[in-house]
């Protein structure tokens, strides 16, 4: 009865009110795809696969077109035999990341409903409550500052996430800028790949002199430049974190054994449930930190980070805002929200 | 409702009817901890610790005076959050990894008994059908040869592991003589840390020019040799494995990277279930083959072993014959046995 009978996908869009710009894209919209597992009991699961063309080279229609392809592999399987399903969905981990996340989480969802167990307690119950950063894009000097003051005064976020990574010198004096309007908040610098190694070093020099509270400077560097983010680190009073350079949990290895990073970013549209669960464990042998970023979910697929993040408990950070920032007719998160606490 | 209420060490002996000789020890019984965890709706869970003094440097009398303080640590949380429970214990990964073995079963057992849904599915479901090898222990060359030539044509066992590693040349003999007795099958063999590494390369060299068809040489050179391990494996045709020399997850991190070995004999006595889903997960990133081995467990703890092989469908070998080689009243495992095939 807990056999898979359908998967299902359907194409959704959400608008972003105020376009979201960071080096290399500009986000008006996102489209995703909702992904529902049907069971022989009739009970349902629910993912969604947000894509990324810039991280993972992902394009829509090819990934609407494997729903049947994904009926194929998987119909029939028992949910409750998922690291079955895990394996059969990773051969997507280059292709289609976005789509195994949404599809491992669906096979999730739809277990929790047949044995009656939150996704986030199937995944060890760590936790049942996690803190969001909310993020501030590139934008005028002024607008990122008064953006920071609402968000950290009137809204409560204690951590932000300022995106940086066009230009060396107007970063620097909006860091000092934004810092000096919102004392006693924490920043997540993202630069998205937007730095070469000496301008990241001067960048972490320059705020750091100047008493800018960063926690984790962000993908400095291009993904694939490794000695970079090495040098980077060793020259930062900042922790280093990977993003575009770990999606999967290979890249993850390879980064911690070369010395790159103090923080994996771990996404689960760029690794899926499976891939993220194996960084989780890495990240505790090696000691390397943890934040939950995300691509452009709406609530049912930050809800799938949120189950993640409390069931295993394993970040320091959370980046779960993408929902807040898109208009969205109705909250379908397992999970409640106030500001920046979020409780399940 | 499913927060623990108590938990209950209770000690069980188990006789050897034949004396197990390894490198290093001769076992003629066994004394393990059952350990049963129950919840406030009245379910139980079962779990066992049989400790190693060898491998571990555990004792008995402290493994059993530690009943209250694991009371006092878990009692009151619920098994739905069973990775709060696996964290809480993992203090005794060094002085007691048994215990931490045995309690973090029992939790998973008891929650298993109150969602109904079996370990093996909670762990993922990847199989429900396993393979284990019988043992052969340290003997007269004759008396090897027919246990050998027993377990392998009349009891069907396709993989016998031979104990190797007090007398080199003895050994080579030993093995030529069990290969041309039970053709056809294979062989895990384990030195238990007794050769030299150069002892180690003439061993493997000598039975492979005589076709001896070795899957696995197992710890064939001290635990805390890392250079020898990895110049061994650079020297051997055979896939090198570390038992002794793989403890934590922290071991297996060090001796993959560091190339010392092909396979981990991951044991849940020496991990618990935390760190060896861990290894589970290094293992795959890193292209690492497992096997999983035993102590002295009765059908209770083998239980243990089987459900977490099956759920994480992780190991190419199993060596899960503890309790076929003891007397036991009664045989306690959710699991059936015929042989060497194993059902879920």
């Amino acid at each position: 009865m807990s056999k898979i009978k359908k998967v299902a996908f359907e194409l959704k869009e959400y608008e972003f009110p105020e376009p979201f710009k960071i080096t290399g894209a500009i986000h008006t919209k996102a489209e995703n795809i909702e992904i529902t597992v049907e069971l022989e009991s009739g009970t349902k699961g629910m993912g969604e696969a947000s894509y990324s063309y810039r991280v993972n080279g992902e394009m829509i229609a090819s990934l609407l077109a494997m729903e049947n392809n994904v009926n194929d592999m998987i119909k029939g399987v028992d949910v409750k035999d998922y690291r079955k399903i895990f394996d059969i969905i990773d051969g997507f981990s280059r292709t289609a990341p976005s789509v195994k996340a949404g599809v491992q989480f669906a096979v999730l969802d739809a277990l929790s409903a047949e044995i009656g167990v939150p996704v986030y307690q199937i995944l060890g119950g760590s936790t049942n409550r996690i803190k969001t950063d909310k993020t501030v894009g590139i934008d005028e000097l002024e607008n990122m500052v008064e953006k920071a003051k609402k968000y950290y005064y009137t809204e409560g976020y204690e951590t932000l996430k300022i995106k940086v990574g066009l230009d060396l010198k107007e970063d620097i004096k909006k860091m000092i800028a934004i810092s000096e309007a919102t004392k006693g908040a924490s920043y997540i610098v993202d630069a998205n790949q937007g730095y070469s190694p000496k301008e990241a070093i001067q960048f972490a020099d320059a705020t750091y002199r100047n008493g800018v509270n960063i926690v984790v400077f962000e993908q400095p560097t291009m993904w694939n430049d490794l000695d970079g983010l090495r040098l980077i680190r060793q020259n930062s009073p900042f922790p280093i974190a990977a993003d575009e350079s770990a999606k999967s949990k290979y890249d993850a290895y390879e980064l911690i054994k070369e010395g790159c990073v103090d923080f994996i970013n771990i996404k689960l549209m760029k690794s899926g449930i499976s891939d993220a669960l194996a960084i989780v464990e890495l990240a505790k042998i090696t000691n390397t930190k943890l934040m939950i970023g995300c691509m452009s979910e709406s609530s049912v697929g930050i809800n799938q980070s949120v189950h993640f993040a409390a069931g295993t408990g394993a970040f320091t950070y959370h980046d779960l805002d993408s929902h807040i920032l898109m208009e969205e007719d109705e909250f379908r998160g397992k999970f409640k929200q106030s500001g920046q606490e979020i409780t399940l």
